[in-house]
Protein backbone atom coordinates (compact mmCIF):
# COMPACT_ATOMS: atom_id res chain seq x y z
CA UNK A 1 0.00 0.00 0.00
CA UNK A 2 1.53 3.55 -1.37
CA UNK A 3 -0.46 6.55 0.16
CA UNK A 4 0.04 10.30 -0.31
CA UNK A 5 -2.83 13.22 1.24
CA UNK A 6 -2.91 16.71 -0.09
CA UNK A 7 -4.29 18.13 2.90
CA UNK A 8 -4.99 21.70 4.07
CA UNK A 9 -5.11 21.84 7.86
CA UNK A 10 -8.80 21.50 9.07
CA UNK A 11 -10.36 21.17 5.51
CA UNK A 12 -11.89 17.80 4.71
CA UNK A 13 -8.76 16.35 4.16
CA UNK A 14 -8.92 16.68 7.99
CA UNK A 15 -11.17 13.72 7.82
CA UNK A 16 -8.84 11.68 5.80
CA UNK A 17 -5.91 12.35 7.56
CA UNK A 18 -7.63 11.51 10.82
CA UNK A 19 -8.39 7.65 9.59
CA UNK A 20 -4.63 7.34 8.45
CA UNK A 21 -3.16 8.25 11.56
CA UNK A 22 -5.79 6.16 13.58
CA UNK A 23 -4.88 3.00 11.43
CA UNK A 24 -1.65 3.18 11.76
CA UNK A 25 -0.19 2.64 8.30
CA UNK A 26 2.78 4.07 7.05
CA UNK A 27 1.50 7.84 4.38
CA UNK A 28 2.97 10.77 3.38
CA UNK A 29 1.56 14.15 3.93
CA UNK A 30 2.20 17.16 1.23
CA UNK A 31 0.37 21.06 2.38
CA UNK A 32 -1.54 22.56 0.47
CA UNK A 33 -1.48 26.22 1.19
CA UNK A 34 -5.14 27.03 0.66
CA UNK A 35 -5.00 30.86 1.98
CA UNK A 36 -1.95 31.05 -0.78
CA UNK A 37 -4.42 29.62 -3.42
CA UNK A 38 -2.00 26.54 -3.87
CA UNK A 39 -5.12 24.40 -4.30
CA UNK A 40 -4.98 26.35 -8.43
CA UNK A 41 -1.51 25.77 -9.14
CA UNK A 42 -0.97 24.08 -12.32
CA UNK A 43 0.78 21.33 -10.46
CA UNK A 44 -1.96 20.33 -8.12
CA UNK A 45 -4.62 20.69 -10.73
CA UNK A 46 -3.18 18.05 -12.75
CA UNK A 47 -3.79 15.73 -9.69
CA UNK A 48 -7.07 17.68 -8.87
CA UNK A 49 -9.03 19.53 -11.75
CA UNK A 50 -11.80 20.83 -9.06
CA UNK A 51 -8.52 22.74 -6.81
CA UNK A 52 -9.92 21.12 -3.82
CA UNK A 53 -8.18 19.24 -0.75
CA UNK A 54 -8.30 16.53 0.06
CA UNK A 55 -6.41 14.20 -2.95
CA UNK A 56 -5.28 10.69 -1.81
CA UNK A 57 -2.91 9.44 -4.46
CA UNK A 58 -3.14 5.53 -4.46
CA UNK A 59 -1.07 3.08 -5.87
CA UNK A 60 0.13 6.22 -7.69
CA UNK A 61 -3.58 7.21 -9.22
CA UNK A 62 -5.20 10.57 -7.34
CA UNK A 63 -8.54 10.12 -6.04
CA UNK A 64 -10.87 12.39 -4.70
CA UNK A 65 -14.05 13.09 -2.75
CA UNK A 66 -13.18 12.49 1.09
CA UNK A 67 -16.30 10.36 1.72
CA UNK A 68 -15.30 8.32 -0.86
CA UNK A 69 -11.57 7.83 0.30
CA UNK A 70 -12.87 7.15 3.72
CA UNK A 71 -15.03 4.44 2.33
CA UNK A 72 -11.75 3.08 0.21
CA UNK A 73 -9.12 2.85 2.67
CA UNK A 74 -11.73 1.10 5.37
CA UNK A 75 -12.20 -2.11 2.48
CA UNK A 76 -8.48 -1.83 1.65
CA UNK A 77 -7.34 -2.21 5.11
CA UNK A 78 -10.13 -4.52 6.49
CA UNK A 79 -8.15 -5.51 9.48
CA UNK A 80 -8.44 -1.71 11.00
CA UNK A 81 -12.30 -2.56 10.89
CA UNK A 82 -13.68 0.84 10.55
CA UNK A 83 -16.68 0.02 8.58
CA UNK A 84 -19.19 -3.20 9.06
CA UNK A 85 -18.29 -5.82 6.76
CA UNK A 86 -20.41 -6.53 3.82
CA UNK A 87 -23.04 -8.17 4.97
CA UNK A 88 -22.90 -7.76 8.89
CA UNK A 89 -26.04 -6.00 10.49
CA UNK A 90 -24.71 -2.70 10.69
CA UNK A 91 -23.16 -2.44 7.10
CA UNK A 92 -26.93 -0.71 5.99
CA UNK A 93 -26.96 1.68 8.58
CA UNK A 94 -23.18 2.40 7.72
CA UNK A 95 -23.67 3.38 4.28
CA UNK A 96 -26.92 5.43 5.14
CA UNK A 97 -25.41 7.53 7.11
CA UNK A 98 -21.95 7.89 4.92
CA UNK A 99 -23.97 9.14 2.81
CA UNK A 100 -26.65 11.41 4.70
CA UNK A 101 -23.23 13.19 5.77
CA UNK A 102 -22.18 13.41 2.03
CA UNK A 103 -25.16 14.50 0.24
CA UNK A 104 -27.06 16.68 3.54
CA UNK A 105 -24.16 18.33 5.30
CA UNK A 106 -20.89 18.16 2.89
CA UNK A 107 -22.97 20.34 0.54
CA UNK A 108 -24.85 22.23 3.02
CA UNK A 109 -21.47 22.95 4.70
CA UNK A 110 -20.05 24.01 1.22
CA UNK A 111 -23.57 26.33 1.02
CA UNK A 112 -22.27 27.80 4.14
CA UNK A 113 -18.85 29.17 3.56
CA UNK A 114 -18.62 29.51 0.17
CA UNK A 115 -22.00 30.82 -1.37
CA UNK A 116 -20.33 34.29 -2.76
CA UNK A 117 -17.23 32.26 -4.34
CA UNK A 118 -19.31 28.99 -5.74
CA UNK A 119 -22.27 31.49 -6.96
CA UNK A 120 -23.30 35.26 -7.43
CA UNK A 121 -22.97 37.01 -4.03
CA UNK A 122 -26.22 38.84 -4.88
CA UNK A 123 -27.82 35.41 -4.06
CA UNK A 124 -25.27 34.23 -1.04
CA UNK A 125 -27.61 35.25 1.50
CA UNK A 126 -30.38 32.89 0.42
CA UNK A 127 -27.87 30.22 -0.01
CA UNK A 128 -26.46 30.67 3.52
CA UNK A 129 -29.67 30.83 5.14
CA UNK A 130 -31.08 27.50 3.86
CA UNK A 131 -27.49 26.00 4.66
CA UNK A 132 -28.05 27.04 8.15
CA UNK A 133 -31.47 25.18 8.47
CA UNK A 134 -30.19 22.24 6.52
CA UNK A 135 -27.08 21.92 9.40
CA UNK A 136 -29.08 22.70 12.10
CA UNK A 137 -31.69 20.20 11.26
CA UNK A 138 -29.05 17.21 10.61
CA UNK A 139 -27.36 18.70 14.12
CA UNK A 140 -30.53 17.77 15.67
CA UNK A 141 -31.07 14.65 13.60
CA UNK A 142 -27.65 13.38 14.72
CA UNK A 143 -28.23 14.38 18.59
CA UNK A 144 -31.49 12.50 18.31
CA UNK A 145 -29.72 9.55 17.04
CA UNK A 146 -27.10 9.80 19.84
CA UNK A 147 -29.80 10.79 22.67
CA UNK A 148 -29.14 6.63 23.83
CA UNK A 149 -26.08 7.29 25.27
CA UNK A 150 -23.98 5.87 22.21
CA UNK A 151 -20.37 6.68 21.67
CA UNK A 152 -20.48 5.82 17.99
CA UNK A 153 -22.54 6.71 15.54
CA UNK A 154 -22.71 3.15 14.11
CA UNK A 155 -22.65 -0.56 15.59
CA UNK A 156 -21.30 0.24 18.94
CA UNK A 157 -17.47 0.81 17.75
CA UNK A 158 -15.45 3.65 16.10
CA UNK A 159 -16.08 3.83 12.37
CA UNK A 160 -15.44 6.33 9.40
CA UNK A 161 -18.86 7.78 9.90
CA UNK A 162 -17.27 9.22 12.96
CA UNK A 163 -14.39 10.48 11.26
CA UNK A 164 -16.22 12.82 8.87
CA UNK A 165 -18.96 13.59 11.27
CA UNK A 166 -16.82 15.04 13.90
CA UNK A 167 -14.57 17.25 10.97
CA UNK A 168 -17.84 18.67 10.14
CA UNK A 169 -19.19 19.34 13.34
CA UNK A 170 -15.71 20.88 14.11
CA UNK A 171 -16.89 23.08 11.13
CA UNK A 172 -19.77 24.66 12.70
CA UNK A 173 -17.50 26.32 15.90
CA UNK A 174 -17.98 29.80 14.39
CA UNK A 175 -21.55 29.15 12.83
CA UNK A 176 -24.64 30.82 15.24
CA UNK A 177 -25.43 27.23 16.55
CA UNK A 178 -22.20 25.36 17.30
CA UNK A 179 -22.53 21.64 17.24
CA UNK A 180 -21.58 21.73 20.82
CA UNK A 181 -24.30 23.33 21.75
CA UNK A 182 -26.57 20.14 21.08
CA UNK A 183 -26.37 17.52 24.19
CA UNK A 184 -25.81 14.39 22.84
CA UNK A 185 -23.66 15.54 20.13
CA UNK A 186 -21.65 17.34 22.81
CA UNK A 187 -20.75 14.26 24.39
CA UNK A 188 -20.01 12.19 21.74
CA UNK A 189 -18.15 14.71 20.40
CA UNK A 190 -16.19 15.59 23.68
CA UNK A 191 -15.10 11.45 23.26
CA UNK A 192 -13.99 11.66 19.95
CA UNK A 193 -12.00 14.59 20.57
CA UNK A 194 -10.24 11.73 23.35
CA UNK A 195 -8.97 9.56 21.20
CA UNK A 196 -4.91 9.66 21.00
CA UNK A 197 -5.84 9.92 16.73
CA UNK A 198 -7.74 12.75 17.42
CA UNK A 199 -5.01 14.49 19.77
CA UNK A 200 -2.21 13.49 16.96
CA UNK A 201 -4.11 14.82 14.13
CA UNK A 202 -4.44 18.50 15.77
CA UNK A 203 -0.55 18.13 16.30
CA UNK A 204 0.44 17.45 13.00
CA UNK A 205 -2.41 19.93 11.09
CA UNK A 206 -0.92 22.65 13.82
CA UNK A 207 -4.60 22.98 14.81
CA UNK A 208 -5.46 24.71 18.57
CA UNK A 209 -9.00 25.58 17.97
CA UNK A 210 -11.88 23.03 19.35
CA UNK A 211 -9.72 20.27 20.73
CA UNK A 212 -11.60 19.10 24.03
CA UNK A 213 -8.88 21.16 26.16
CA UNK A 214 -9.90 24.50 24.33
CA UNK A 215 -13.30 24.44 25.33
CA UNK B 1 -33.43 -11.70 -0.17
CA UNK B 2 -36.88 -9.67 0.68
CA UNK B 3 -37.21 -6.23 -0.88
CA UNK B 4 -39.69 -3.49 -0.87
CA UNK B 5 -39.18 -0.75 -2.16
CA UNK B 6 -41.55 2.62 -1.62
CA UNK B 7 -41.35 4.55 -4.96
CA UNK B 8 -42.66 7.66 -6.69
CA UNK B 9 -42.90 7.94 -10.46
CA UNK B 10 -39.50 9.78 -11.56
CA UNK B 11 -38.25 10.10 -8.19
CA UNK B 12 -35.06 9.36 -6.90
CA UNK B 13 -36.50 6.53 -6.16
CA UNK B 14 -36.01 5.50 -10.09
CA UNK B 15 -32.82 4.48 -10.08
CA UNK B 16 -33.18 1.59 -7.47
CA UNK B 17 -35.95 0.44 -9.48
CA UNK B 18 -34.06 0.28 -12.76
CA UNK B 19 -31.71 -1.55 -10.59
CA UNK B 20 -34.03 -4.16 -9.48
CA UNK B 21 -35.35 -4.84 -12.80
CA UNK B 22 -32.25 -5.02 -14.17
CA UNK B 23 -30.81 -7.93 -12.05
CA UNK B 24 -34.12 -9.57 -12.80
CA UNK B 25 -34.79 -10.57 -8.95
CA UNK B 26 -38.11 -10.36 -6.82
CA UNK B 27 -39.22 -7.12 -5.15
CA UNK B 28 -42.39 -5.51 -4.31
CA UNK B 29 -43.09 -1.97 -5.12
CA UNK B 30 -45.36 0.38 -3.19
CA UNK B 31 -46.48 4.17 -4.67
CA UNK B 32 -46.12 6.74 -2.54
CA UNK B 33 -48.56 9.20 -4.29
CA UNK B 34 -46.43 12.64 -3.74
CA UNK B 35 -48.84 15.06 -5.79
CA UNK B 36 -51.28 13.81 -2.53
CA UNK B 37 -48.67 14.21 0.04
CA UNK B 38 -48.78 10.91 1.02
CA UNK B 39 -44.77 11.00 1.87
CA UNK B 40 -46.56 12.36 4.80
CA UNK B 41 -48.82 10.15 6.06
CA UNK B 42 -48.06 8.79 9.86
CA UNK B 43 -47.41 5.44 8.32
CA UNK B 44 -45.00 6.36 5.83
CA UNK B 45 -43.02 9.03 8.06
CA UNK B 46 -42.92 5.51 10.75
CA UNK B 47 -40.34 4.06 7.36
CA UNK B 48 -38.65 7.17 6.19
CA UNK B 49 -39.00 10.36 8.96
CA UNK B 50 -37.49 12.74 6.40
CA UNK B 51 -40.97 11.74 4.25
CA UNK B 52 -38.67 11.18 0.82
CA UNK B 53 -38.91 8.65 -1.90
CA UNK B 54 -37.20 5.91 -1.76
CA UNK B 55 -37.16 4.07 0.75
CA UNK B 56 -36.52 0.49 0.57
CA UNK B 57 -37.34 -2.48 3.25
CA UNK B 58 -34.43 -4.95 3.02
CA UNK B 59 -35.24 -8.17 4.92
CA UNK B 60 -37.31 -6.23 7.31
CA UNK B 61 -35.87 -2.72 7.81
CA UNK B 62 -36.72 0.53 5.79
CA UNK B 63 -33.16 1.51 4.30
CA UNK B 64 -32.92 5.38 2.49
CA UNK B 65 -31.12 7.80 0.76
CA UNK B 66 -30.75 6.23 -3.21
CA UNK B 67 -26.87 6.20 -3.50
CA UNK B 68 -26.67 3.95 -0.17
CA UNK B 69 -29.32 1.41 -1.89
CA UNK B 70 -27.60 1.27 -4.98
CA UNK B 71 -24.38 0.25 -3.39
CA UNK B 72 -26.10 -1.86 -0.85
CA UNK B 73 -28.07 -3.74 -3.73
CA UNK B 74 -24.63 -3.69 -5.17
CA UNK B 75 -22.64 -5.75 -2.84
CA UNK B 76 -25.42 -7.92 -1.50
CA UNK B 77 -25.79 -9.01 -5.38
CA UNK B 78 -22.44 -9.56 -6.60
CA UNK B 79 -23.24 -11.76 -9.47
CA UNK B 80 -25.40 -9.36 -10.72
CA UNK B 81 -21.69 -7.23 -11.01
CA UNK B 82 -23.25 -3.39 -11.50
CA UNK B 83 -20.20 -2.56 -9.10
CA UNK B 84 -16.69 -3.01 -9.74
CA UNK B 85 -15.35 -5.37 -7.22
CA UNK B 86 -13.35 -4.48 -3.78
CA UNK B 87 -9.56 -4.65 -5.18
CA UNK B 88 -10.15 -4.45 -8.85
CA UNK B 89 -8.96 -1.30 -10.54
CA UNK B 90 -11.93 0.41 -11.07
CA UNK B 91 -13.29 0.17 -7.59
CA UNK B 92 -12.07 3.32 -6.42
CA UNK B 93 -13.21 5.70 -9.57
CA UNK B 94 -16.31 3.94 -8.79
CA UNK B 95 -16.43 5.05 -5.38
CA UNK B 96 -15.54 8.86 -6.57
CA UNK B 97 -18.32 8.68 -9.18
CA UNK B 98 -21.29 7.52 -6.48
CA UNK B 99 -20.20 9.91 -4.12
CA UNK B 100 -19.81 12.93 -6.81
CA UNK B 101 -22.94 12.67 -8.11
CA UNK B 102 -24.29 12.45 -4.26
CA UNK B 103 -22.77 15.24 -2.84
CA UNK B 104 -22.80 17.26 -5.87
CA UNK B 105 -25.29 16.63 -8.38
CA UNK B 106 -28.51 15.21 -6.28
CA UNK B 107 -28.37 18.12 -3.81
CA UNK B 108 -27.93 20.53 -6.42
CA UNK B 109 -31.33 19.08 -8.01
CA UNK B 110 -32.92 19.26 -4.54
CA UNK B 111 -31.94 23.11 -4.42
CA UNK B 112 -33.39 23.65 -7.86
CA UNK B 113 -36.84 21.89 -7.55
CA UNK B 114 -37.35 22.93 -3.99
CA UNK B 115 -35.55 25.62 -2.93
CA UNK B 116 -39.31 27.39 -1.91
CA UNK B 117 -40.06 24.25 0.09
CA UNK B 118 -36.91 23.57 1.55
CA UNK B 119 -36.16 27.56 2.60
CA UNK B 120 -37.45 30.74 2.65
CA UNK B 121 -39.06 31.78 -0.90
CA UNK B 122 -37.61 34.66 -0.82
CA UNK B 123 -33.92 33.28 -1.24
CA UNK B 124 -34.93 30.77 -3.45
CA UNK B 125 -33.70 32.69 -6.18
CA UNK B 126 -30.11 32.75 -5.23
CA UNK B 127 -30.24 28.80 -4.53
CA UNK B 128 -31.59 28.19 -7.64
CA UNK B 129 -29.04 30.16 -9.57
CA UNK B 130 -26.38 28.65 -7.80
CA UNK B 131 -27.94 24.91 -8.42
CA UNK B 132 -28.09 25.68 -12.27
CA UNK B 133 -24.23 26.75 -12.41
CA UNK B 134 -23.82 23.25 -10.05
CA UNK B 135 -25.61 20.79 -12.16
CA UNK B 136 -24.31 22.54 -15.93
CA UNK B 137 -20.72 21.79 -14.45
CA UNK B 138 -21.08 18.56 -13.55
CA UNK B 139 -22.83 18.21 -17.41
CA UNK B 140 -19.58 19.72 -18.23
CA UNK B 141 -17.52 17.22 -16.14
CA UNK B 142 -20.02 14.10 -17.21
CA UNK B 143 -19.35 15.04 -20.46
CA UNK B 144 -15.42 15.44 -21.02
CA UNK B 145 -15.33 12.20 -19.14
CA UNK B 146 -17.95 10.32 -22.02
CA UNK B 147 -15.73 12.26 -24.96
CA UNK B 148 -13.59 9.32 -25.42
CA UNK B 149 -16.66 7.65 -26.72
CA UNK B 150 -17.23 5.55 -24.03
CA UNK B 151 -20.91 3.59 -23.51
CA UNK B 152 -20.91 3.56 -19.62
CA UNK B 153 -19.05 5.59 -16.72
CA UNK B 154 -17.37 3.18 -15.08
CA UNK B 155 -15.21 0.20 -16.36
CA UNK B 156 -16.58 -0.62 -19.52
CA UNK B 157 -19.98 -1.81 -18.25
CA UNK B 158 -22.91 -0.73 -16.62
CA UNK B 159 -23.14 0.18 -13.14
CA UNK B 160 -25.07 1.86 -10.68
CA UNK B 161 -23.50 5.16 -11.19
CA UNK B 162 -25.31 4.71 -15.11
CA UNK B 163 -28.17 4.22 -13.12
CA UNK B 164 -27.70 7.02 -11.11
CA UNK B 165 -26.85 9.93 -13.55
CA UNK B 166 -29.62 8.95 -15.79
CA UNK B 167 -31.98 9.16 -13.41
CA UNK B 168 -30.40 12.49 -12.58
CA UNK B 169 -30.14 13.54 -16.25
CA UNK B 170 -33.81 12.88 -17.16
CA UNK B 171 -34.85 15.93 -13.84
CA UNK B 172 -32.73 18.27 -16.18
CA UNK B 173 -35.27 17.98 -19.23
CA UNK B 174 -36.86 20.68 -18.64
CA UNK B 175 -34.11 23.27 -17.18
CA UNK B 176 -32.76 25.77 -19.23
CA UNK B 177 -30.15 23.16 -19.96
CA UNK B 178 -31.21 20.15 -20.83
CA UNK B 179 -28.95 17.22 -20.54
CA UNK B 180 -29.19 16.09 -23.70
CA UNK B 181 -27.78 19.23 -25.14
CA UNK B 182 -24.08 18.45 -24.40
CA UNK B 183 -22.85 16.27 -27.43
CA UNK B 184 -21.16 13.13 -25.66
CA UNK B 185 -23.74 13.03 -22.66
CA UNK B 186 -26.46 12.84 -25.31
CA UNK B 187 -24.99 9.37 -27.04
CA UNK B 188 -24.78 7.98 -23.77
CA UNK B 189 -27.99 8.53 -22.72
CA UNK B 190 -29.29 7.34 -25.62
CA UNK B 191 -27.84 4.40 -25.07
CA UNK B 192 -29.24 3.85 -21.39
CA UNK B 193 -32.61 4.31 -22.36
CA UNK B 194 -32.28 1.73 -24.76
CA UNK B 195 -31.97 -0.85 -22.45
CA UNK B 196 -34.73 -3.44 -22.31
CA UNK B 197 -34.41 -2.94 -18.23
CA UNK B 198 -35.03 1.09 -18.84
CA UNK B 199 -38.06 0.44 -21.26
CA UNK B 200 -39.81 -1.64 -18.65
CA UNK B 201 -38.68 0.90 -15.89
CA UNK B 202 -40.69 3.52 -17.87
CA UNK B 203 -43.48 1.15 -18.81
CA UNK B 204 -44.20 0.02 -14.97
CA UNK B 205 -43.89 3.44 -13.15
CA UNK B 206 -46.12 4.81 -15.72
CA UNK B 207 -43.62 7.82 -17.74
CA UNK B 208 -43.80 8.46 -21.27
CA UNK B 209 -41.55 11.58 -21.51
CA UNK B 210 -37.66 11.41 -21.83
CA UNK B 211 -38.02 8.44 -23.79
CA UNK B 212 -35.66 7.25 -26.93
CA UNK B 213 -38.56 7.76 -28.73
CA UNK B 214 -40.10 10.97 -27.00
CA UNK B 215 -37.26 13.60 -28.21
Amino acid sequence: MDYRLYYSPGAASMAVHWMLIEMGIPFDVQLVDIDAGNQRNPDYLQLNPAGRVPTLVVDGAPRHESTALLMLLAERHPEAALAPVPGSADRAAWLELMIYLANTLLPAMRDWFYADVDGDPAGAAGVQALARRRIEEACDQLDAGLADGRDYLIGGKLSTADFLAVVIMRWTRNMPRPALGWPHLARYIRGLRALPSFIELNAREGLTEWRNQDD
